[in-house]
């Protein structure tokens, strides 16, 4: 496993926003304030091109650079203005979407003063939105809405309170002798329980899917993946990782307060594990050996499936009722695939194809023009709920 | 109502924590990491006088201070250590409990990148807790858990999808025919419906007080109180508060969404409503003028009830079933005692008696040395919630 979880994030770590080159060279001249940014603050501002202009408020410092702009080659550089603060434009566009980044202030790191925070590389990072052309499918809308409730549960294994959070959908209070089936998700390396609904916004996307007929409603549980932190000690370590003990976590005392504390459909066929990155990861190593608990299985940026796999778990071809397997389609130009360094060269779209023609729901998605980011995931999640639980 | 609400923020914004002299000029080196501190991280630190220790690395920086440490007296300067990083002890004890702060790094604003984020004065400040002696009340407990869920409610008279967070009681789920009373509990200004969750432990101290059959299992209600805020636009302002607004959505869209959605006792004798500093003040806007509504009235450093305002409230003294008001013992002896500017010199615990001299339930609560500060709001919701809802 060790092995494996290192490759995961190596590949995270390199998948840094792309920048293409300026269109032209012509910058629209049309910034507005980043949607993540904290009230009242103008900047960071983002234009119809998807370029990302910053401003800092630092008169006496010597260095002000953005982690976020170029990948790979050093993101933003700011320059100081006459009204001594520091400001500075991409070099080119970003991504649509989500991206993590932070500041560097004379040699230290910290957050952008301007936006909201969010937990990615372990540590609390600074957010910036570029408007997704497709972004109405996560937005804020006049429908009715699903609730998301943290619980804190008991956890004997690791001696801990542990917390979740759950996304029951829009009428389950009202509909009160119904019973819903529930997707455990899961964040990737260095995140936490907070970024599918943060940053992943997956709340709003079963809002929206449920208002338009287009999914059946079911209960989001999100938890911490990493059972190694004591905080406020060191985050997860992966040197150290085992599947083992969150495994524990999930299956002996997560699930059990979930189907009894919410009014859940508790049995396989309607339960299904999935996960972005090395959530992916735990899902492929918890779900498939625990078909009397899991029907269905999602790996969001997080591996492949292949036949060979498939023929390692016993009923997998007859129990599985959906396998879901989606990248950003610039993790796939790039060739990273989340694959185990020594593992066989494996196409996930090839393995994909595989196990459709072998006769099980296999579907493969691709997010277009995104990377290892979130608005792949959010397009995913969008496109895998609709194929849960179909009875 | 312009005038008085300034004046609370202003008797907020000077009630920053009082440092104490140095105890004999000796600093115990018994520091450890504060709670607050984002994973890992070993900085800002509290040793057991209530001294904090703080780290910023910043190799490059001239000057990097602390607003933290000394009231009015400008905070911790930290200066440069051989290895590149900036440390400083404050230069006495804290006041226990939860303070904000934010670093000042060559001129610019940032946060610590050591701790996690709270927001507070309009912006996601840091945050640090000096361990309090009787913090056990609030304390993450291996005790049954209540649940704080985020609902997003509709709301047409401002034209926005509105926030909210609802702590359900333990046992809230399994008691399906159990309905529960309800306290609509404010913030104060700068912050927002996160605050009495993230830095209020709210949900704690009900769970600690539930399991100690000390407290009627009760819902509570928090949301955004001020109705001018545009995300990502302006934070609310004071100059053009209006209590109309928030009391529309308070009254005719919130309390109707939670009583439709939960299962609450929806009469007056069983909902509340209570604030800190402008939410206290918002709750005597409200409340006294709205008795079908609500039964019980707190103002946690956010005014005091008098005579004079019980005669100009018809049905006042009959229909309130708990008035309860309290402040920190720094606010008092500072005589700061959140009244508007122009009013006649009152004071709160006298009116307090006065009104339990005439037959109100009046009770009034002092939290021991502290300031305008989140421990001396934990202790009052924790004095306030037993008295609340007994039938």
């Amino acid at each position: 496993m060790k092995t494996s979880l290192y490759a995961l994030v190596a590949a995270s770590l390199i998948a840094t926003p792309l920048a293409a080159q300026p269109a032209n060279g012509a910058v629209a001249e049309d910034f507005k304030p980043s949607s993540l940014n904290q009230p009242g603050q103008d900047y960071p501002q983002v234009n119809s091109q998807g370029y990302a202009r910053f401003r800092v408020v630092a008169p006496e410092a010597k260095s002000v650079t953005v982690s976020l702009g170029l990948g790979g080659r050093g993101g933003t550089t700011l320059t100081k203005t006459a009204d001594g603060s520091w400001m500075g434009t991409s070099e080119g566009p970003l991504d649509q979407g989500f991206h993590y980044y932070h500041l560097s202030v004379d040699g230290g790191t910290f957050n952008d003063p301007g936006t909201l925070n969010f937990y990615g590389s372990t540590r609390w990072e600074s957010g910036i939105e570029i408007p997704a052309s497709d972004a109405d499918f996560y937005a804020l809308k006049p429908v009715p809405h699903g609730q998301v409730q943290q619980i804190l549960f008991n956890s004997p294994s690791t001696g801990t309170q542990r917390r979740a959070f759950v996304y029951t959908p829009p009428g389950y209070d009202a509909n009160k002798a119904t019973r819903y089936p529930v997707l455990y998700l899961q964040h990737g390396w260095g995140e936490d329980e907070t970024a599918w609904s943060n940053q992943g916004h997956a709340n709003l996307i079963l809002d929206n899917l449920i208002a338009a007929g287009k999914a059946r409603p079911f209960l989001i549980v999100m938890t911490y993946g990493m059972t190694n932190t004591v905080h406020p000690g060191q985050p997860g370590g992966l040197a150290s990782f085992d599947i083992k003990p969150f495994q524990t976590v999930l299956l002996d005392e997560l699930i059990p307060y979930v189907d009894s504390h919410f009014r859940t459909l508790a049995d396989a066929r309607h339960r299904a594990m999935a996960g972005l990155s090395m959530g992916g990861f735990e899902t492929k190593l918890i779900a498939p050996t625990h078909l009397d608990r899991f029907g269905a299985i999602g790996l969001l940026s997080g591996g492949t499936i292949s036949m060979d796999d498939v023929a390692r778990w016993p009923g997998f071809k007859d129990k599985v009722r959906l396998v879901f397997v989606s990248f950003g389609s610039r993790e796939l130009d790039r060739g990273r695939t989340m694959l185990p360094p020594g593992a066989p060269p494996s196409d996930p779209r090839a393995n994909a194809a595989a196990l459709k023609a072998a006769g099980i729901n296999s579907v493969f998605y691709v997010s277009p023009d995104t990377a290892h980011e979130f608005l792949t995931w959010r397009r995913s999640l969008h496109e895998m709920a609709p194929l849960l639980f179909r009875d």
